[in-house]
């Protein structure tokens, strides 16, 4: 059946993209089943696989992503690229605040975690490196948001804008208001809009030619300091950043 | 030519495997040339792993490693799976001693850094997150090829060991002495065996089945403080991230 409908290279990225965050570890038959591919051919496929480090077979007789795959992700400019330019800066933020710091790319109508430090004392957030969220509700999402290209900000403003508490914003017309108070101010704030009790203060990140590539953010306990103190601190960070990137100050941003 | 050889996976993994930390950015023709296979084909291939987002296509045309397989390889249990395991410990070793902070585990013959903290004062070092590393000098090397099975060290011993610093050891019988003594003190030091002004101290973190899996490093500037003062901070360390990893205390490291 899938022999005509999708080619070879089409069934190995559909292996490869059966592994999710809630399934890290599938049998070859869940392998099959998730990438719609039959089991005679995923047999062979997943093989070829193993054999290269793409997967690897654990004594459970599961498979799971391999090391060598992490190793060829790792030199994705927009993944750990990104993270090695902002790193010093991210830990200067966590040394000064103790808080949580995070890193966040667009990713079409979602955003990706790059980076996460958490703070042990800080408040708990759910955020996961490699793990994806809406943009509309997060710091970084808004943040992201405002600089995506209009059609991204129209889809996004035409679907539901799904409720995570009662502050979170589902109202498109209020979602452009902010949108366009986060481009005028520089950075976004998401004050209980993801989980009640955490305050996020994010900011853009410019790449070499200006453009906005990533967002970084502070998320404290609700209540214990004011987001307009935070600001500058996110932003500072955010320039450092932008400049180890390349980016000119006094561009766009 | 590359048809009868080599099956279709084979010619899309080694697309992907045609990005090195050297060369993170390729032309389509340094793409096909790298990866042996013809540019007819590599067209093909490199569209179908673009639409994915197994590569992204920058604006001067070069291929890069994509956003998509960055997410898919953070499942990778020895890569991010670990590193979250382990982050909060790497975090309190570099707040009580503001130094270079290193994970790592064995791959083959060689080492793969899985994280990295490095302190803005802190001796400068060599590593990139994702990067390799022979086993024979630094020491989260030492504690993975102490801990290697019988035909890794053997391999190792046997070929020539290459000296970075007048203080690398390159006799195998003295290398099979060191390494005897880190399985016997639960600790590898290197002082100087990679730069001559950094010593590192690393321990053993010991998988749930009690099986040695990562190590982890403080590097410190040498002549700061004696790596004895260092290797039970260390040691401390990697029992925490075991325990987390669901290794139970008391048993083999």
């Amino acid at each position: 059946m899938d022999g005509a409908v999708r080619s070879v290279t089409g069934k190995v990225l559909a292996l490869l993209g059966a592994f999710t965050p809630a399934n890290p570890e599938l049998t070859l038959s869940e392998l099959a089943r998730r990438s719609g591919i039959s089991l005679a051919t995923a047999h062979r496929r997943v093989a070829e696989l193993t054999a290269w480090g793409a997967l690897e077979r654990g004594a459970d007789g599961r498979y799971r992503i391999g090391l060598r795959l992490w190793e060829v992700a790792s030199l994705a400019p927009r993944g750990l690229g990104l993270r090695e330019a902002a790193m010093p800066f991210l830990e200067d933020l966590y040394e000064v605040t103790h808080e949580n710091v995070q890193l966040a790319v667009r990713a079409g109508f979602e955003l990706v975690f790059v980076e996460r430090i958490t703070g042990r004392k800080a408040v708990p957030v759910l955020t996961r490196v490699g793990g994806r969220f809406v943009l509309h509700a997060t710091g970084v999402g808004l943040v992201l948001l405002a600089h995506a290209p209009a059609e991204v900000q129209e889809e996004v403003l035409s679907a539901p804008l799904r409720a995570y508490t009662g502050k979170t914003i589902t109202s498109p017309a209020r979602l452009r208001e902010v949108l366009a108070a986060v481009r005028r101010r520089g950075y976004a704030v998401s004050d209980g809009q993801v989980t009640i009790d955490a305050v996020s203060v994010a900011a853009p990140i410019a790449g070499r030619s200006g453009e906005i590539i990533a967002a970084v953010s502070l998320v404290v306990r609700a209540g214990n300091v004011p987001p307009s103190v935070l600001a500058p601190l996110v932003q500072t960070a955010a320039r450092g950043i932008g400049r180890s990137l390349g980016h000119q100050p006094g561009a766009r941003v």
